[in-house]
């Protein structure tokens, strides 16, 4: 399946398949509440627990249904991605579950933790520089030396549809949902969930949250083309990128609206959610979080769905931790 | 119900009476696995979420069992306590469901945020010296002047049978457990676990795990009388307390037996429990998981429920942001 001969929509036939392909390895979340939040927001709150995904996050559904997609030929050559973020961490492990490897071009700018982490699921790291260049080149040798196949974060109808599965178990979970928000970055979940509302529950509808220091979707919608990501600065580091030509096709045809919140909201979003809920969660994943208590979304007496997109926190660096003087609310 | 008329083993009666008695107030919290934690213990460990329950911690399930067994006459009084822990906060939610008064006496230096808590449910704080002479005068003092009915954080039939639902919704969420783990302060979880099985699942053994710096549970069985916890020093700051006669002889009759963690190893095992399972675990709720962790325990090959006790953690103070240079692991 290659993104030019089909539409950008993927049919329910597609993100069935990407259910039945991941659903013996990558875990069926919980759906958390919490009365607190209820009674704060005025409207009924259901999260969707990606944070205990597989490495943490969402992004083991779409690595996994990319991976397990491939033809033998290419199994034997391995896939290659280029990330500091989940999606190394998810692309080593569907790899390894599917026994073919996985080479993941790292920028030295990443944290030891993570590079560590991909390594302990038997990926292979190449360093390079932190620029796009650097980047770019490394990625075209290791595809050169292998022969693997490339597997894009999020510009692909394969990640696409494994995405989709975290909202669709939602939809199973939880009936009536008006509404579902998603962060958003390289669009690959919220082109998911959108299309998993679409397809499975039409009534709903799914509304995207981005820091307003990376509003490139927001724009890129207002806009009408995709709109660059330049040099975003947010606590958020998993929205950081700019939308594909697949995401921003099915966004901006489906997706009701994007909002967008400040990097305050999102902390004070992130802690909220650590000692109310009692779960880790990334700055990432407060994003659409912040829409609600930060009153850019105003959900009251509706039943609205958050998937909570990961957990991959470093605990010696929170973002409260960094004004040691400030005392606790 | 006072604790002279009656033998100390409540009765099956006695803790399904407490379980209809709360239902309609406490969360039935759910039931976490982690196939990391699986996998380095060589057991199938079941977590029971107790982090998620109101106030969070299992002590609303007690309170809630005391205030709700009262008198009319009792109710038009109040209740009161002393506590700088999680039953003042789980005392002072259940009054305000039930419609009473708590009057809750903490001491001058419990934290600012603490007494915010208490006062938000609508308690009234008396601040008392950290001395037990202070605390006992202010208590006494309370009392004469409410003519209210002091609910002891512990050693009261109505607490240990509250305390007792955690482990009798684990057992139907959960079939044939070999083992559950429990942290042991005063004894009233400990006490209440150790009954649910022994009435709903004899086959199953349970093990109350403490701090080896406040070991006096252990010491206790050992000597076979209640020995004093005098000025233990341990980050699990719920189980600083000495066992009661109610809690003793529970204990004392049915737990199979006491293993005791180090500080370190509490610390290792929050953080993991924080790291792996992305949820938020007070130190008193990681000394059972300790035990497996450091070996303390070998569970290997069986089916192990924790009672993760609580989440309440002040986010500003991490016990490992207190070495500020340590790189994460």
């Amino acid at each position: 399946m290659s993104s030019d001969d089909q539409g950008p929509l993927l049919t329910a036939e597609d993100l069935r398949e990407a259910e039945n392909r991941i659903r013996p390895y990558a875990h069926r979340t919980p759906v958390l509440t919490s009365s607190y939040l209820d009674e704060r927001s005025g409207a009924e709150l259901l999260f969707k627990c990606e944070n205990f995904q597989r490495i943490g996050a969402f992004k083991f559904r779409g690595a996994t249904n990319a991976v397990f997609s491939l033809a033998p030929e290419e199994l034997e050559r391995g896939v290659v991605a280029h990330s500091s973020g989940n999606h190394a961490q998810a692309l080593a492990l569907a790899a390894r579950l599917r026994g073919t490897r996985a080479t993941i071009v790292m920028p030295t700018t990443a944290s030891a933790v993570k590079v560590a982490a991909v390594r302990g699921y038997g990926a292979e790291v190449v360093s390079c520089q932190p620029t796009v260049e650097d980047r770019e080149q490394e990625t075209e040798r290791v595809l050169r030396e292998t022969g693997g196949t490339l597997i894009h974060p999020y510009n692909d109808r394969r990640i696409i549809a494994g995405q989709a599965t975290a909202a669709m178990e939602l939809l199973e979970q939880v009936e009536g949902l008006d509404l579902v928000l998603a962060p958003v970055g390289g669009g690959g979940l919220l082109s998911g969930t959108t299309l998993a509302a679409h397809h499975f529950s039409p009534s709903t509808r799914v509304i995207g949250v981005e820091p307003a220091a990376a509003d490139d979707a927001y724009r890129s919608l207002e806009v009408g083309e995709i709109q660059p990501s330049i040099d975003p600065k947010t606590i958020a580091d998993g929205l950081l990128t700019s939308l594909g030509d697949l995401t921003f096709a099915v966004i901006s045809e489906l997706t009701d609206r994007i909002v967008t919140v400040s990097e305050e909201a999102i902390v004070e979003a992130m802690r909220t959610v650590w000692e109310r809920m009692k779960i880790i969660i990334e700055p990432s994943a407060a994003v659409p979080v912040a829409a609600i208590l930060a009153g850019q979304l105003d959900p009251a007496g509706q039943r609205v769905g958050i998937i909570l997109s990961g957990g991959n926190v470093d605990l010696d660096r929170l973002p409260w931790s960094t004004r040691p003087s400030q005392s606790s609310v």
